[in-house]
């Protein structure tokens, strides 16, 4: 299939970079800043657009990897007739879409993909389209880039965007936050690295529910407030500490 | 080494498995709970015991594996002479030890152990005892048992415990409200496997810091205000994504 790239930050990058692997022909990058677009293109063998009249009308798949709040915008400015379209945002519904073309859909990556990625993760994919033909179009395509693909309308893409945001971008900013404590306290962050993995790995095979420890589910408020106190110097984290706590505390009151 | 086990829960029972792979002969295991000490002892060909006054006074370490709050009054109940003793616990001082032997000390694992791990995972070391002999002789033990050890007082101890908890306790929490929303909503928490391990598994080549992404992050109000609206028939979780909302935006202002 022949794609057009709209975008050229982390998820345009990582899709396109896929789609190539998988051996689709990546034949333009748009991105407004020429310079980015011209990179990006580059490394995919493609031209580099920073005009969207000079888009192409002959690809297969157009694809709109820009942020969550720029994919409305973006759509306004294509004129693709009935060129199959679609964004790869969590939160924006497919019908944005109904102004730039008369068949569009959703790619969602439900990963947390970064340009510097050395190689392409597992990355499952939510699909979504206008019609049954586009959807069953889409998902052949989906397919060959992803071992998981999903079908996921609207409102389920926007509640799985809900849970991924839970477990990474919280997840990720507890690990900051103790990173950051680490060193102010002249500890090794990396120790904990073994820690973290089998806490993120061990929930392959049972519930996270079930493999809950530490003080709070145990009421320890000796240790509790040990903790506590010694977060005295960090009143963003002790904050977090404790709304975190009485939140595992509730859960298992029940 | 002979090594006497005092505890039958997780800890004890992960660490007497990894003690005796490392060639250790665990000679007792101790419990109150006469079938539990005899579960585990069975398991480890060790005498199983659950009278202070049978504990053998020929071992050459005794490991106190049982709770933060408990281990004071095992403590107390013990009368080791000159033994090494040790306690496991990531906030206890080592001189609550003081009350049963003359040479004491800590192997604190910072890890989550949990009885019905299939293998032993990685598990970094932190010890400390009150003697440099009885600190030197633990290092030599402890190295047969993990790669990863290293010394540490009870102040970095009790330090390097909050930090176990803010990663591993705090985001198992956060996987277990993720997983409770998507069953809720009809969702296959599964999809989020991949996403989990990536963003577990890339800091071990960047800082967390650096690898933030998400609506917080790029201040995107206006998905941030449709996950909160997503949420507000699971209160509970829309607090927590209020704060770590807020903690994001504040760490990323300066």
């Amino acid at each position: 299939m022949r794609l057009v790239i709209i975008g050229t930050g982390n998820v345009a990058t990582v899709l396109s970079h896929a789609a190539q692997q998988a051996g689709h022909d990546i034949v333009q990058v748009y991105g407004r800043d020429a310079a980015k677009a011209a990179l990006l293109a580059a490394s995919r063998g493609a031209a580099p657009v920073s005009d969207v009249a000079q888009i192409s009308r002959e690809a297969d798949l157009y694809l709109i990897a820009v942020s969550d709040g720029a994919v409305a915008a973006v759509a306004a400015e294509l004129k693709l007739g009935n060129k199959l379209v679609v964004h790869t945002a969590g939160s924006v519904s497919k019908d944005v879409l109904k102004i730039c073309s008369a068949n569009y859909g959703v790619l969602y990556p439900l990963q947390s993909l970064r340009a510097e990625m050395y190689g392409i993760p597992d990355i499952p994919l939510l699909i979504d389209a206008n019609t049954p033909d586009d959807l069953a179009l889409l998902q052949d395509i989906a397919a060959t880039i992803s071992s998981q693909v999903q079908v996921a309308g609207d409102e389920q893409r926007l509640q799985l965007h809900v849970a991924a945001v839970i477990v990474s971008n919280f997840t990720n900013h507890l690990y900051a936050l103790a990173e950051q404590y680490c060193r102010q306290s002249g500890l090794d962050f990396h120790m904990l690295q073994p820690l973290i993995s089998e806490v993120a790995d061990r929930i392959r095979s049972a519930s996270p529910k079930d493999l809950q420890t530490g003080p709070a589910i145990r009421n320890d408020l000796n240790t509790i407030s040990k903790h506590l106190e010694l977060l005295q110097q960090f009143p963003q984290l002790q904050q977090l500490y404790s709304a975190l706590t009485n939140s595992i505390q509730s859960m298992y009151k029940k």
